[in-house]
């Protein structure tokens, strides 16, 4: 049952894949064919094959990830003999939550990390960066013999690497990575239950593969976690979109730009509450909405004429100044800096607690903004629309000059912030969101953040004001990401994602 | 006419040395004694025998050090056998106004780079770093013979380390580091002519010293610079202190403050003008000048009450803010995060030119507030001083934590401020400053500026209303620094720097 997509003898670019359980399909990208594979429920039967030899999942960690894939693991394998078993250190604030979902000493799913590790035949490494990079010998340490690896981004071959070091032979390695949060995972798995299909997409690699079955293991991790659709990566590549995505448009842009705009729209006049209705507002509620459901040309094609003018040399303005920050982020991210910015700051955290973002005075209209919501629809302002689609488009310009394979670049760049970043913030505000994120990503976002806004003070909003440029918009329509959205966006359904205000 | 301070076998502190040529003599610090030598003219008659054996110096570039130390050299020469030239890359832009001032093919005081260096007995390597990195291997390989290397600034050898080199054995290499701008070296020189003592302090550092002469030729240097007193460092120490000053209260801090004090002024309903004179005026005007005569107790000393109370208020609300981001930045240098990202932007820099940070909306205010100097003094706002104060005194007690000397501390934090870089940004305004400094300073002041203008919206404004910080405030009045400072007053006269527009 395999679908070989290559001649015998051509090494597979990354992208592409065979599966002996599952039947994965190409998918027209604008860089030729991706292999993918669809998910659904009507795959969980073929879990247990996926999963031969796995008798018990260990899933260390009850973070955004662990706490969102335990229990979609757990409640998709119901019914088979595998497993799900969640490993905490000792002391671990998180046990009294993993116990109130069912994980519990008494019926053998929740123990000491240490041990859970042990005793897993799949390991998902799923704890804190910092974690991870303080105690990798111990829990590496602790393997059973031929226990696969499992990780959910590439920090953890990052850090070895930086350090010389690798993972230890004889193990498979493997990573399923949702292109979301958390929060984000469960909710859609829920609504998957009704929907077929609604869930967070998941890139997967394979960096180790002892006895050949790495791949059938992944794509089985990934669908039941509720992926729509699984693309293949590498690690590094998945480490650098990611980690760079999350510096860029997935956060620390979308605080920079409304907290620039707000301002804007404050010295022009606005009071408190309509500027951040014309600047966050719409980015996280109509501008979102409008992308998930109809492209990033679709919201310049929502605009009536006046709207259009103003988006075309906001985009215009916009897409230079955010470029060469992405592409000044990609190559800090690629050269370690911020790998090792990041653990410099761990050693700083004990002493130094980090500062909230969100006392700075925009944040005070939130509650008056929400507060409105079920009054009044607020209009997409096509100055908000332009920087951000230009910004957004920057990203993923960069990404394919960087080569990253389409399926990543649009997840990484689009579908994860509209369909999971975004919709969270519309809860519960941006800064919220930055000041509980991931460490990693916290301290990315206090990094880069500061970048846009003040680019966008410098730069992007002094020069709104002139013509528009015709080669940059040209560029726009005719950019590759519409086709490669357009053909993911066959793969999943449209879904309104239901946010609650429960820790990511 | 050696001055021991430590008995024979003792190895010497960094910061402590002797002379065969001057006297120098002991320096009442905080932490102990330090060695320093006062400058002045009257010491000009000791060169010849401080540089013996160099018939010729080259000095290498004519950027703002190369164009300032070149020319001082020359005048404090004048009358010995010691010819300054001034070596160009081939089609150098500089060659024009080096000739302007004297430096000419002609007269044998202009050539080719390589030429120079191949013919020079002390060679002033002044280029740029981005050059320096891309041309070392050729410049160190045409040294002749026993040549010194002289530096001012670290970037080289940090460099060097973190390739995995050091400079060619056999050769002495020395730094004298002036704590100010080129512009300023040169100005406060010809002040200096008839005020004795006026110019700019110097660190001096040995790094190899094959002969046992190369205290006494970088003494010589300094002396001929024009340097009020020179104190000993290691290249190490001053590679870090000045990477971070530059990025913080230098240049990267003072950008973002009065950003974010303009915009918080401009909320509060000033006038763009008003708002301008109330933050940027206040630092680079009358706050840089009662630090330069008074300390930084007599900014506080100098306010009424009420504006005293809001100086501790501001202060308390600032100092642990920028406390955390100098840490952050000491970390990023230490770690060599900062030195590979200037290289990383140079390679960006042919495609992706750095863009202005002038063009944000306060700097249209400058022709006003300076049209409206001759009328009226601005007073001292205390918001902006308790900001400004707190932000200095947080890189001083950083600096003073990692162990630095203190002539250092003062120089790199206060000093280098108060008398050459603010007195300069008041004359041409900040932006300008950024966006015309070294690329080096350049590239750090727009990636730390933003941090410190993030880091005043979100946590020090909104904290201002809050009460003083008693402990805070006491640590203030009893800072070491107000010691460190007087004892370094005491060694020279305070000028009022006079500063055309000239580039820097």
């Amino acid at each position: 049952m395999t679908n070989a997509v290559t001649p015998p003898g051509t090494p597979a670019p990354a992208n592409t894949f065979t599966s002996a359980v599952f039947r994965p399909e190409p998918l027209a990208m604008p860089g030729g064919d991706e292999t993918v594979l669809r998910g659904g429920r009507h795959l969980f039967p073929l879990l247990p094959r996926a999963f031969a030899g796995v008798r018990r999942i260990g899933v260390i960690g009850w973070g955004s990830q662990g706490r969102a894939q335990a229990r979609n693991l757990r409640d998709s394998l119901a019914g088979t003999d595998i497993t799900v078993t969640v490993g905490l250190r000792p002391g671990s604030a998180s046990a009294a939550d993993a116990r109130a979902h069912g994980f519990t000493e008494e019926n053998g799913t929740l123990g000491a990390l240490l041990d859970v590790v042990a005793a897993s035949d799949l390991v998902l490494l799923l704890i804190a960066d910092a974690a991870l990079a303080e105690h990798h010998r111990e829990i590496l340490g602790a393997l059973r013999p031929g226990a696969t690896i499992g990780l959910s981004h590439g920090f953890l071959l990052a850090h070895l690497a930086a350090e010389g070091g690798a993972p230890p032979a004889g193990h498979a390695v493997i990573a399923v990575c949702p292109k979301g949060m958390g929060n984000s995972v469960r909710r859609l798995y829920e609504q998957g239950e009704t929907t077929e299909g609604a869930g967070i997409n998941s890139s997967f690699a394979v960096h180790a593969d002892p006895d050949g079955r790495a791949v059938d293991l992944a794509l089985g991790w990934s669908v039941a976690l509720g992926s729509p659709y699984t693309f293949r990566t590498t690690l590094d590549s998945e480490y650098r979109s990611d980690i760079v995505g999350e510096r860029a448009i997935l956060l620390g842009a979308v605080h920079g730009l409304v907290e620039a705009l707000w301002q804007h729209f404050r010295l022009g006049g606005d009071d408190p509450v309509t500027a951040y209705e014309r600047s966050c507002e719409v980015v996280t509620g109509p501008l979102a909405r409008t992308v998930s459901r109809s492209g990033l040309a679709g919201v310049r094609e929502g605009l009536d004429e006046a709207g259009r003018d103003t988006f075309d040399r906001a985009y215009s303005a916009a897409y230079r100044p955010a470029r060469d920050l992405v592409a000044e982020i990609y190559d800090e991210v690629a050269a370690g800096n911020e790998l090792r910015g990041v653990l410099l700051a761990e050693r700083r955290l004990a002493e130094r607690p980090m500062s909230p973002v969100g006392t700075s005075p925009m944040w005070a209209a939130a509650p008056e903004v929400h507060a409105r919501r079920a009054r009044r629809e607020v209009p997409v302002d096509p100055l908000t629309a332009g920087v951000f689609v230009a910004t957004m488009t920057a990203q993923v310009d960069e990404f394919a000059e960087r080569g990253h394979p389409w399926s990543e670049i649009v997840n990484e760049s689009v579908i994860e912030a509209v369909d999971s970043l975004l919709p969270y913030m519309h809860a519960r505000d941006v800064a919220f969101m930055v000041d509980n994120c991931s460490r990693t990503a916290r301290l990315g976002a206090r990094r880069w953040g500061p970048r846009f806004l003040a680019a966008c003070q410098q730069n992007v909003l002094p020069a709104v004001q002139r013509p528009a440029d015709d080669g940059l918009l040209a560029a726009f329509l005719a950019n590759p990401v519409h086709r490669a959205l357009a053909s993911a966006a066959r793969l999943r359904p449209t879904v309104d994602i239901s946010v609650d205000g429960s820790a990511g």
